[in-house]
């Protein structure tokens, strides 16, 4: 079986490249085999990026898009910006050396690298998903917790780093089982003025009458790469899409609603704190049809 | 050369030790050589802990403080509980294994593993510390960022994990970087209700007269092991000393401050957002060297 499979990119970055020879600039390793040092600031520090590029049938989606928020992540973090050639590179040949399943993942991470060694880490990982047809199917129990932050901070804090995609995500696991303890499968996280932000790895879409909305990425929010898609496909079916400020009643009062993402896709909200929302069965098939047909 | 000495743990907790083999609780393996996995949640989501602690010629300094705070961070964020009697050991065996230094520390890192494998990773890790005399003499130079949250997260919002030191830790990475932009050495997070909470690595200590003050720890801030020792030596002194909310304006009116932590000890603040501190030259000095003379 040849899964999961595991290249580690040698010239993760142009920046980094001048001493590092000619070549191929990824190598296969052995996935079961440690790979990282402990003194990497990926481990030590939670310090570095990364990105879950959704693979449909054989084939990457949305994989530009992904790419495009990676370099945003690392600017965000001043890393070192990711060779995209490289990674997108890396990401197709990982994808060609997988078993064909019809819906796995990649996982690329880009961490800053050893502390002093000046040279960041990064892989491509790919395995197969797991089954997320009942979250599609039947929708998923969230609660809404509190962020601890306002709307604001992405524009006026950016050492907090709002809008990137790092490797410092305990606390949204540490939602999660917040969550399980309410008898919830994923979260909301409002802001302290009052606002819709995303879910820890998701965000979250509303229909409101005929119009999707989502949150406005400058609140703080990663911008959604499948929520991005999903924005399009309505478009193409004559609904109406807005980034709008929304609030935990718009979300108890919507049509329906789902925490959309790369790898789950649209995972319809069929309870809220506790208080049932209805679903939209039929939206929700056409969504997950459309995002599990794309190509990239 | 002896140096650096890496441990690996093979039994971090007695609730996930039930499979385990008898033998040795640690294996000593090559620090040059990767050791961790790249599907480990320390690493993909900077799910772990850890504590760095000090060892001044030969012996480990506040190593049961340590111990005791490495244990409150695990249950903040649900890992097994360490087993205190194995990390013990293996930090005592690194010290035993390492090359004398008069200055060094070692990191003792816990992670929830490999996801879906149910196992903590752990290791300690030890090497020379950095030279600090500057810092130490000179002073360091400080700006006031703000941390996004209240005062109150710690207490009301447990999921945002304050309190814990997690290796999610690329904020306190960006606020330093933040810091050398605008021409600083260090940072002082100051809460969105207008109160010092700490630094990034440290805890903050003002001098006003006679008495030491820091913040108390519900405000969301580590309890400082460093600083815990240094009020015991300044009430030793006949000082009194205090846990008192505190503004940025204490600090700017303070007749002293530093920020202390285990590796650096006290660094006296010598600038605050540009404005010049005094510094006290005799206190300073008669505190690292109380700190540098402890033993457990």
């Amino acid at each position: 079986m040849t899964s999961p499979v595991l290249l580690m990119l040698t010239r993760p970055s142009k920046e980094a490249d001048a001493h590092e020879p000619a070549g191929s600039p990824f190598t296969r390793v052995d996935p079961a085999h440690e790979q990282v040092r402990v003194m990497d600031l990926g481990v030590t520090r939670g310090d570095g990026i990364f990105e879950s590029i959704s693979v449909a049938q054989g084939r990457a989606q949305a994989l530009e898009a992904h790419l495009a928020r990676f370099a945003v992540s690392a600017r965000i973090l001043q890393l070192p910006a990711p060779d995209l050639d490289v990674w997108r590179e890396a990401v197709l040949a990982a994808i060609a050396l997988h078993d064909d399943f019809p819906e796995a993942y990649v996982k690329a991470v880009l961490t800053r690298g050893v502390e002093g060694d000046g040279r960041p880490t990064g892989w491509v990982y790919m395995e197969p998903s797991a089954d997320f047809s009942a979250a599609r199917a039947e929708g998923i129990r969230v609660v809404t917790l509190s962020r601890g932050y306002a709307t604001t901070v992405a524009r006026e804090l950016p050492w907090l780093l709002q809008g990137a995609k790092t490797l410092s995500y305990a606390l949204n696991r540490a939602a999660g089982r917040e969550a399980a303890s309410r008898g919830a499968d994923d979260v909301v996280f409002v802001s302290t003025d009052g606002y819709l932000l995303e879910g820890p790895t998701s965000n979250v879409v509303l229909r409101v009458g005929d119009r999707l909305v989502t949150p406005p990425t400058d609140t703080g929010i990663l911008a959604g790469t499948t929520q991005a898609d999903l924005f399009a496909f309505a478009g193409g079916l004559g609904m109406d899409t807005a980034y709008e400020l929304l609030t935990p009643g718009n979300l108890r009062t919507a049509d329906a609603a789902w925490l959309v993402s790369s790898v789950r896709h649209a995972a319809p909200v069929r309870e809220v704190d506790g208080e049932d929302l209805p679903m939209d069965r039929e939206l929700t098939a056409a969504m997950n049809e459309y995002l599990l047909a794309r190509r990239d």
